[in-house]
């Protein structure tokens, strides 16, 4: 948990810059899902890692209506609790650069998922936040938000994940 | 729960033939994400309804692995879910018309969603059942599976959904 | 939610304190699960109400570890969710009496629980607190967490709640 | 998975039943909630194996409705999907002597639990089964019911529990 790593230095500037750097390719570009979502990083920072998308007319529910689809909800905390925890990993292991890092990131899978739907997602812009809960050596567990750009609390998600 | 259901009369076949019509184009259209994920009504038959979709680049993961994005794999269970408590709906109301009873689905809403990832997403078509475990005034309960075109099993989910 | 309810005056004190009384006698004793588990109320107050209960030989798990069964955990948080819904409710509807609040969860129920256990169930003493997310009018949902007396963190819940 | 274990000879009787009553005294009573819940372990035999337990003042929620308190449901259920991925590892681990097998059993965990409370818990015995979604080298992952006497389904779950 990042609580642990203040024992330890921070991973130098230029590799972290070079760490965000892949993370953005990777996440927001190479998989491709996220790219159809619109998702973009917000920050890195733990222990509460944010991404945030737009809403588009391709990720609404029924036409009239005008709110995100649930599946859009779903989908966004389940790949911010992914991220939130590959953060957290990159900051357990600042010792590694930042490829050796990434690599680590291949053989994570979500175990499982919860999401409970608050209110309607009505809006122009979201945000969607998660802190990691356990960092074990097998399993991590992560609780997410996703608000609206006025702050309204939108979902609630919780997830497990398979780390190596 | 269908069950119930013996001790009436069917719908008039017409009438279902018009809910069904009905059915497809909310379903499959105007849900601009289900259009999105390319999501098909395969059938309407209780106490199982089952819905498909065909693999596509844009609703792989990592661009290298081309498997099903786990966000795909909730949103399909979650869209299913609520698809298979339209059926049950309109199988406890078959006494109404069937405008009468899309009116009702406007008042639904998920409550809550757990997907269980089990295997990788991996396949050429997709298919997503599920059984309403429970159909009461205000609340419905759903089981749902996902497997590909082999029989395997990928994902299963429970969702709860407010009715009205 | 408690930010609706600063709109208007508190209960009046000696209300509160048979609201009270009457919750300690119900949730304590009356609830014979309650009761089996030794769950005892440590605070009223939102947006976090607080539960306790001391390690008992009959709560373990295997005898040899000494470690709280999983199922006193799902039971603990299941059941504080509840109470935590219960003091928003009453908060709520500060306007009526607490006889005519305590009417109001008799028609209350658990729709769905989701617990994520973290660490071993370790402790003397264990401390349970809620947060309502939403209260709606027909559905509440809260979330939970499990510490134990040095503070850390055991378990946590989320859970969807019937209101009426 | 159960279909897997086909390809090989059963274990021989004589384990089986050194199994069998290996895990009546460590599930039954050595697990000392399973037997304040008053749990009977009723068939070990795949792909659904199934546990009892009577109806008991100490298990329900309030006095006045006798019915079983949400966290006995909870419990019965992590317990049985606890127990039905011991008998699938029992089976997929067939070529080990029994010893050797329960020693398997001291590394599992529960990482997560979902529990959907679909009907009263009225009744006078209470049988549990559950079957096993996926068993990996890491993740376990079962499905739940809970029924009455009758053959009401009043609750089902479904979990993910760390292996070794």
């Amino acid at each position: 948990m990042p609580g642990s790593s203040h024992h330890h230095p921070p991973r130098p500037a230029d590799e972290q810059r070079r760490f965000e750097e892949a993370m953005h390719e990777l996440w927001e570009d190479r998989v491709t899902f996220n790219k159809t979502l619109g998702l973009k990083i917000e920050s890195f920072a733990l222990p509460e890692p944010r991404v945030r998308f737009d809403m588009r007319p391709e990720l609404v529910g029924h036409y009239l209506y005008g709110r995100l689809h649930g599946g859009v909800t779903s989908s966004v905390l389940d790949a911010t609790g992914g991220f939130a925890l590959m953060c957290a990993i990159a900051d357990k292991h600042r010792d590694e650069p930042p490829e050796q890092v990434m690599l680590r990131f291949t053989r994570m899978g979500t175990i499982d998922l919860r999401i409970d739907f608050l209110r309607q997602g009505i809006g122009e812009r979201f945000y969607a936040a998660a802190r990691v809960t356990r960092l074990g050596g097998r399993i991590g567990s992560v609780q997410m938000t996703l608000t609206n750009e006025t702050g309204l609390l939108i979902a609630t998600g919780a997830a497990s994940y398979v780390i190596s």
